[in-house]
């Protein structure tokens, strides 16, 4: 059966499903989604590229951009990035103080929003300044999904500037740990702008490739990471990429992926493609409900599990 | 290079770490071994069988005995299992009460303590009785391993129960929740004879082949369970195999694995081979230091991640 | 105003609330009173007695016969007891086994179960046995009250030990810590015996003398403890009598006191009086709610606080 | 034996401990204070004050300061301000986040950071203006110790402020749950500026009088709250005054009182006397090692306990 069929398969086996769940609500911005969309893309080695679904709509990337972030800071800091972060799972709701306090201030991975913030502090320390790390981080991200027209929404950033104050909390007690270099505000700022980055599926599925090819685009045969820097992210993505639902994604899915509470989801085949799916309900652990199901049957039909 | 030379390699790099790490001492029975040994043995599907040290001597397999058990429960009981026992890394030590108090006494996976404990219970509650419980879990094993001189150690068992409160409180807790079907006393008694089953590397290889080929064994061609919980299996292995260094273990080995506070691994390369290392000296998460070395060896070496 | 008229008016003033609440229905011995009852007495250093309400009528005193226990321990060990046992507040729900792992199995007051536990415990390692413990704790509690005819419920004991799991995971968590001494079980029970103990407001009140005179009991000038020791007791009264709501009733009511499952409260006004009350129905923090109205009524018609 | 042959008594039964403990030293400008200082002051209700060692020295009130901003916001918001902050003990350490989370943001009592913080939250939104609200702070500290030189010291507030980060967490995660009203930073700001006033252990001993007659100054007869007011601020005094030592702190002295980090203590003996001792070094709990023992003295020598 060919990919397209099944992706096909795959929408009509969702559509059932596309009331269930609760989109992200605490801004406005991401509130006022329409909710019952759907989504997904995958992307061969080839540059062969297989659509179901709304594919060239935008949305907010939020957590998705943790994988891109870390991918940038492992690069610059290789081994001495776990200082400052573990990479095991949290075992708790994605933005507990409590395994943070009693854990001083070293986040247990770098997909929690602890992690996440604090890699967004390392590569602040690294770049000098909060505008031009942005500008890394977008670049970064055009380039490995060949997009130029890329871009934040500034509505969604400030939002979640103005209700982001647990955020603020998880910075100021690293800092008080002085795990956090630079000014927790503008940290959180410059966090909450690569969140708000908006791209489709398309383009995120393009995004993984260098992750299911060792670090290398098939395409264009640039280098980005080492091998092994690669197969580490993803084995952080299977056991870290979806908060507390971490082991029930690798249960269902068995795939590296990562979430973000804009529905998205992105996960990788190693050595054979990308994979994006997006639906804007969530389910009881943040997690697109429609995209973890999508990517379940995925696997089902295609045997293309990783176990 | 081949898989013997690639062995005699590994165990070369590995002596000279034998001397790091500490032997479980909890019980004089496990504090006694000799803490030196390293063996390593793996087990290909046409039944070839490459080893390395001392692969002929038996060691206490411990937690490694949890994944036939939670095997044969989940055969039995399919998704009913979740009722009891979630599948989501714990993100603690691994016999913490704390996270089993806020879980409504519900075991975070199968892996853990609680979670095997409760798997236990749930044998007990299908076969009715302890003693024929234990003598079908000794019979599973023997069947995958191809080896009908396995057995368990009364000296280890025993004074594991004289020593093991804290299981007896982890097994009170959950049947204060309602959620453990049989007496404490006598779930703890047969989860330690388990845990107390004497085997080395070649028959844990071995036992592994079933899980490496989706659930039938590739030599005898007996199918033990279905593909879909074979994978699935493996990937409560990866996300939950080594309690708080889970994520670790991914990230440096990157296959699905469980270790044993005996020292013992085993690990699987889907559609490939099943793999298992022993030495006794663990590191600080209480797994093999030297047997996690060897892995990461392994599969850097061979690049038989997953990832 | 004299004293009786204030328990009268008291009476009036609370039977509105006496539908409010909810009796123990954790066991069916504790279920089963009629669960509109109201009693209270006070004690007064002459020998002097007021009651209003079914004073007469016994009741099931539980966790105020923490107050008895601990007085003996602490008569018997002194300071040596507080190796096992702290004094401050817990914090957390009555039976709370998290800080109990969190403090390696010392717990933090003799009022919490745990605390009461390893009260028995060292009681039993005193007396030999656990037979023995109880009739000396009996004895105590019958000499004190000046009343020979006090004995335990069997049936509410025996009922407590069928549903008491997790009072046996609290013995078997510090016994993995090497802070119990006997057998949990055996612990446990001669725990559910002394709970189990029956008496009335009449006989509580009489029981209070010794803590309200300084550890000498006003009427029979028997010194049972030292002043400093009495004092001490009175201040974990204040501090830790009441559960999660011992600054509440610290607040509303300040008094030292002890509260118990069965709807009792015990009291004490240092240098005048002791106190008991009594009424099924529970607030939620399982302290009796009209009993708890009924003190605060009285220290506010009689200025009687300790502030 | 009158009260001043009992402070001097104290005071060399108590020097042979000045060299123990430790000062808070996580701003300079605390660390540089003269560590084996002692003072110690009582005030009777006929104005009579007895003092030994250094009493006029002036030293940083700290946490002691949260009694008087307790006061201000009980008597403008009287019950209604327990629906941000509770009245019971953390049992935990004084600045921990853990519980804070687990309770949805309310602290535990108006004596913990989270709730000292929350309370001049409260008051900076009956004043309007951070400003105005210390100036109106300042001004009730002076009426009640009766003297307008009392002021705050710059330094040490804007050195906290440097080092502030946890308290400012705690700040942004009870905004988070919408329980503060003002900007985070404003109002710690305001908390540091409060706790940085300085004062000496006669000011501080004069200025509990109304705690110690009902909340009317005896001398004066200005009434600043009711008398249940009084006893109940007494109350959380005696429960949460010591942070996770106040069960500790009420057994061994046995008096209502609060401990600020730079040494300082204020007692009450209700109806009797105003107390305050001061000096600077710490127990592990964060309480003056000296300050606590001087206290026990005293209690001990007088009999004056309320138990």
């Amino acid at each position: 059966m060919d990919y397209q069929t099944i992706l096909n398969e795959i929408k009509t086996e969702v559509s059932p499903l596309l009331n269930e769940g609760k989109v992200a609500d605490y801004i406005p911005a991401l509130a006022d989604v329409d909710p019952e969309q759907f989504a997904m893309t995958i992307t061969l080695f080839d540059g062969k590229e297989y659509s179901v679904g709304c594919s060239d709509t935008l949305f907010s990337i939020q957590s998705i951009s943790k994988v891109f972030t870390f991918t940038m800071a492992l690069k610059l800091y290789r081994k001495e990035l776990y200082k400052r972060i573990g990479r095991e799972p949290s075992g708790n709701p994605f933005n507990s103080l409590v395994q943070l306090e009693y854990e001083n201030g070293k986040p247990r991975n770098p997909f929690i929003n602890a992690g996440a913030i604090n890699v967004t502090d390392s590569l602040i320390s690294f770049y000098k300044n909060d505008k031009i790390t942005y500008e890394e981080i977008l670049k970064f991200i055009q380039a490995i999904s060949k997009d130029n027209s890329i871009k934040s929404c500034d509505e969604v950033a400030s939002s979640e500037m103005e209700h982001g104050y647990r955020n603020l909390a998880l910075a100021n007690l690293m800092k008080s740990f002085n795990n956090l270099d630079n000014e927790s505000v503008n940290v959180v700022k410059t966090y909450f702008k690569h969140c708000a980055i908006e791209m489709n599926t398309k383009m995120l599925s393009r995004s993984m490739m260098y992750l299911a090819n060792n670090g290398t685009d098939p395409i264009t045969k640039l280098e980005y990471i080492t091998p092994s820097q690669s197969k580490r992210i993803n084995a952080v993505m299977l056991t870290c990429g979806h908060y507390d639902a971490s082991g029930d994604f690798a249960y269902r899915v068995g795939l590296p992926g990562k979430s973000g509470v804009g529905g998205g989801i992105v996960a990788v085949v190693p050595n054979i493609m990308g994979i994006s799916v997006w639906s804007p309900r969530l389910n009881k652990q943040g997690n697109s409900l429609v995209g973890t199901k999508a990517l379940e049957l995925f696997t089902t039909k295609t045997g293309l599990s990783i176990f």
